[in-house]
């Protein structure tokens, strides 16, 4: 059961003017499941992505890079679950490129203005005939309107589809910005999540969307994790229409750039959280926060050494408030001067540890209390300097265990 | 359920002449258990020890690693079970100070002469009054053939306990080897295992102790896995009696310290291994060796994050042939120049993928094949270079999140 999270209502997204999308089942894996989803951009759109940093990276992932790389103006996506195209070699880029051509000769378009994208069972061939043959399907169905057929159309573990939208006034003028994301297993986003897509009308310098796309993603994807596993298709990418009709925004640090960054940030967080509250076998939201870092950097360590203990995750899971592990963690996150005397660690508001030792006034009720919330915030204060940073994660369940001991069967 | 380990004969033990052992019942957490077990050593003996390299260590650890750096000859170790004496602060010090103090005035002798050890639960005060008072019945217990009841008396969440011995001619002279050790959770040891205990009565020069100890704990404790935790309390330490009446061993190169290294090392591996097979909720003993690396350190890397992925273990639990997310984890596994297009992939005898992409004469009923076995070797080879390594997990199983959501309870 996903976290504190609805399946998001097709009414409550703002379609974006520019952006029309389609979804099919093309038995890429199994019959009779929205498989395959197609995302049109109309002339003059702007397209910039992050990509997994994992060196066993698929072969969409290779040609997305290659394609954006290109100069040419992307005009089309296609998102296949099922299967990843990870691991397949030599004879996986020649698919990946084959779906690219498939889908521009529907378009009359250079296959250099096509993006790919895959998910699902790693090291199997991708049916390149069955995408192919949906295709027309997918385009069929075209619709501004589309964008929860979409959240739907990329699941693949998920439990629920993922989507969120926003609204912001920039210049007088109402800009819109909606995105979608999947989970739900092999979330340790090094760059970019599993997959997610967002798109905005706003008018924007295409040479700030490089930059933008990353903020984002260093400030909502790159800060989740279920597993710690790093997955091989991990994609991230962020469209702009320009056809919103605001003066186009010229610097992220102007205060029209700052709306829409914090509109797009608003959406993203939304969205990486999603993932979260979505994880395989998730009971638990777990926000850790670690402040007092001589750097942001070994803040983020910190968090996601605790993030992915798995004595830490369980605890979580049983409600139980064993929260030596917590310290254990930020004890072997790999800071070498860490002074474990100054440090101080709360739960919510319950003050656990003090100077690297139990606070005498805790009490065990007081912290089992806290553990029985199915969203908690794990404070760690290092005590070495200001800096700041947040992760946030899931428990670790039986569940996952049955989840990912079945996930081909 | 222990993968392919027995419970020791008390009467395979070697007992090794100076070391005598006793354990007792003193009921630290749990009344009727062998929860504390003291090591009494003769006048002469040398240790040496390596202790975890978490920042939050335990108090115990700070204060054993003071009394071997003090230079007095150690006379006494004490171990109990049911409290870490970690996450304890200043008063956790003192505690651990004072657990010497009443070892050395029951022994005569110096309180830095005491290496204190615990093991348990983590950040709750050690009950220091039943630890005193336990002492004299372990003392009044003490015998050189007591080594298999140690290795009960030091276990924790271990559902066996876990000794080997063995013996070498050295220079005509019969040497002997014995150790025990205990897991079975938080363990990712980073220099040493939760606790390890080894001693012989081979006579060596006392200033190659600490090169020796260093040694069989990076080709032993250091290897083994089971949660990617690195405990607070990790020790591992190596007596030498100095009573076998060999001519003294004055260099680890010599044929001499050849012959007792490798001696050593069996043990060390066997108790290290012992770990990974009892390892919580483990149902499966995995060797992972990495081949044809630039560095042995980038070998490691690999075959850690392979060991330490939580989907890799469920595939095993499951014997799931998913070997896909094997190639994700090497991906993931930190080296920045990775061709994956060098990439081959073993499992046991079957060769799984070829320079990247899946061997086209693999078949899935090969790899279901394999992955049935308890005791499955994954063979990476990289394709980079000469080095190699080889680390040792376990699978991630119900079991194992049975257990630590329910450790205190």
């Amino acid at each position: 059961m996903p976290v504190n999270l609805l399946a998001p209502v097709a009414t409550d997204l703002h379609p974006i003017a520019g952006v029309r999308i389609g979804v099919a089942e093309a038995g890429v894996r199994k019959a009779h499941r929205k498989d395959l989803t197609v995302f049109l951009l109309d002339e003059g759109a702007s397209v910039a992505g992050v990509f997994t940093q994992n060196r066993f990276c698929a072969a969409p992932v290779q040609v997305s890079r290659e394609h954006l790389a290109s100069g040419q103006p992307i005009r089309a996506m296609v998102i296949n679950t099922g299967n990843a195209n990870a691991g397949t070699g030599a004879d996986g880029l020649v698919r990946a490129r084959a779906t690219c051509i498939a889908m521009a000769r529907q378009l009359s378009i250079a296959p250099e203005q096509v993006l790919p994208f895959s998910t699902g069972v790693i090291m199997e061939p991708l049916p390149l005939e069955r995408i192919e043959a949906g295709l027309p399907a997918a385009l069929a169905d075209a619709s501004e309107s589309h964008w929860a057929r979409a959240a739907e159309g990329i699941m693949t573990t998920d439990t629920l589809p993922k989507a969120f939208s926003t609204q912001v006034e920039i210049g007088g003028v109402t800009v819109s910005v909606t995105g979608i994301s999947k989970g739900a297993g092999m979330i340790r986003p090094n760059m970019a999540t599993m997959l997610g897509f967002m798109a905005t009308d706003a008018c924007i310098d295409p040479a700030l969307m490089q930059q933008l796309v990353r903020e984002l993603a260093d400030s909502s994807f790159n800060r989740v994790t279920i597993d710690g596993d790093t997955s091989t298709n991990d994609s991230f990418v962020v469209v702009a229409t320009h056809k919103a009709g605001n003066a186009s925004i010229t610097s992220l640090a102007s205060p029209e750039g700052r709306a829409l960054k914090a509109a797009m940030l608003d959406v993203a967080q939304l969205l990486a959280q999603a993932i979260v509250r979505d994880g395989e076998g998730a009971t638990k939201f777990i926000t850790v926060c670690v402040e007092g870092g001589k750097t942001a950097e070994e803040c983020r360590k910190v968090a996601y050494a605790i993030a992915h203990s798995p004595l830490v995750k369980t605890a979580f899971y049983a409600s139980d408030p064993n929260l030596g592990r917590i310290l254990a963690a930020v004890g072997y996150a790999g800071i070498e001067d860490l002074d474990q005397s100054l440090i101080d660690l709360y739960l919510d508001d319950v003050h656990v540890a003090v100077k690297g030792g139990r606070n005498p006034s805790y009490s065990e009720e007081e912290g089992q209390r806290v553990m029985k919330h199915n969203e908690i915030t794990v404070r760690v204060v290092l005590g070495r300097g200001y800096a700041t940073d947040t992760v946030w994660t899931c428990d670790l369940s039986h569940e996952y265990v049955t989840i990912n001991a079945d996930y081909r069967s």
